[in-house]
């Protein structure tokens, strides 16, 4: 295992000073798979718990921004519903579009929680706070990080994180 | 665990006075997951062994109602094949929701058993003659209901509870 | 269990004798699942192993039909796929279908293997020589079967009966 | 269990002198499923991981192609996507398919890795250098090969191997 990995304790103390919350897509958002369908594209299964967490958050004045390689129009429209407006599309260099996200809310990369789960995360997950993956990430990834999600990508990682936060910073309602 | 959790006993007593079945949709029909496809806009995955037990208890009689936050094309569409009558789409304010359908069917809460995972069914859950949750809900949820079903939501969650309706009060065939 | 359960001597005796493989559609060729997508109606996730499978008993000689209450435009194009010439699509009736596919093919239902998992399944299953259901079945059927496939519906229970027969009878080559 | 299967130390032998890896494409790429939408026909649903490997080593100079009974849009797009020069689509002779690209690229079949998991595979897989499968396969192939998986088709099988081939080759970067 990683010596990076906290404790129980480390975790909860890094947790309450997080004020951004940056996710990757494939793989955290979604189980990592993604079908083609004509006139969609290749597109993907999104979690409502997740998503349900990111309004919360987002309702409480806490920011969530995404990151992704990916561009398409399913990814454009789970954005929009759940009404993220801090976010990068299309790019692989993870840690340039940290950058403009961290500038432009005046957050410093300490107080940011990144969440991937792929070799082009790494630069960004080491950057980060917290770096956060899900169990299915790749090794060289779960090497690399603070914290491994109980919950698989897809199936409510992002939002065991976000309850995390919530119950840390009481955010609960 | 919750102090509200029904033994099996307190279970097989409230079932049977239950006149009323109403079901959120999101990771109770579903298991939480959602994909968008062009024309279709965000689509799910519903479970046939659920339909047929609705359709079994519709045929004999009983009543079954769906709220929820959603009111996308596919759900209206499963409604309509499942021939369900009551229902109310497109709010979060599923107790309202519940009063509506509740005063329409002359149905008193506490005949009604309530299905949902998230956090806006609390108050409908806690208001119901029995709240029942899924095993993937969240721990706020299932630490304030009376039941879990054994099986998950999106693969056969509603069925258990209807086959208990069903068997509880002669209306197998 | 059920008293009509087979050991596995039992299955080998019966399996041998088994001229037609009649199958039900949800929860047998599929997981039970099924999603809205406009222009399509409700569509289903089938399994390449089963299907695989069925074109190695149909070169074989050896007929399969399949008997199911749906008629969507994707289980017509899964049977074209397929080469099945013989299905009853869009009734609950299956054991009408199935004395249909059995007079047409001169076979009697004792030679018949049936292949189903909900309550509109059982006189069908009952007439048939083995009756054969699914690790999710109701417990209904599960109770009136000869026998339970290991595998899951939509995850190759089809290919493990249809492995069966092929050994049984020599079709392997 | 087979004969044929390797010790790890004999995998990693052999995989230090594989110079292609040719892939079968449903459940080997896909969990074997398949759904039917209306204007893409029958669809499959991929897996970023392995997406990602597969660029990892195309950027590495390692080549890797697709031999596939199907030839579908979505593969079309996915071979396209991933950036795939060597395939051949719409044939069920695997082994005359995997000639053509060993001629093409003068790779000789003992320095091919094949990964499949159908009966028509076996005679590809018997003259590969690795007959590699999945957990899912069919019991004659899992006979045949001299190593399994340990993550299924569809959810990171490919990956596993790439990355074995990555670390064992020194193209981890």
């Amino acid at each position: 295992m990683s010596s990076k990995l906290f404790t129980a304790e480390e975790f909860e103390t890094k947790i309450k000073k997080i004020k951004l919350l940056l996710l990757d897509v494939d793989g955290i958002l979604t189980d990592a798979t993604t079908f083609y369908v004509e006139g969609s594209g290749f597109t993907r299964v999104f979690n409502m718990y997740d998503g349900y967490g990111i309004k919360l958050l987002l309702r409480a004045g806490f920011p969530v921004g995404i990151i992704s390689g990916g561009q398409a129009k399913d990814l454009q429209e789970r954005i929009k519903i759940l009404g993220i407006e801090h976010f990068v599309l299309g790019s692989e260099d993870k840690i340039s579009s940290m950058k403009t996200i961290s500038e432009k809310l005046s957050i410093p990369f300490e107080n940011i929680a990144y969440m991937g789960d792929e070799l082009f995360d790494l630069p960004a997950l080491k950057a980060a706070g917290i770096s956060i993956t899900v169990p299915g990430a790749v090794e060289e990834v779960k090497n690399q990080v603070n914290w491994i999600t109980k919950k698989s990508g897809g199936d409510g990682a992002v939002r065991e994180i976000i309850d995390a936060i919530r119950k840390s910073q009481n955010l609960t309602h």
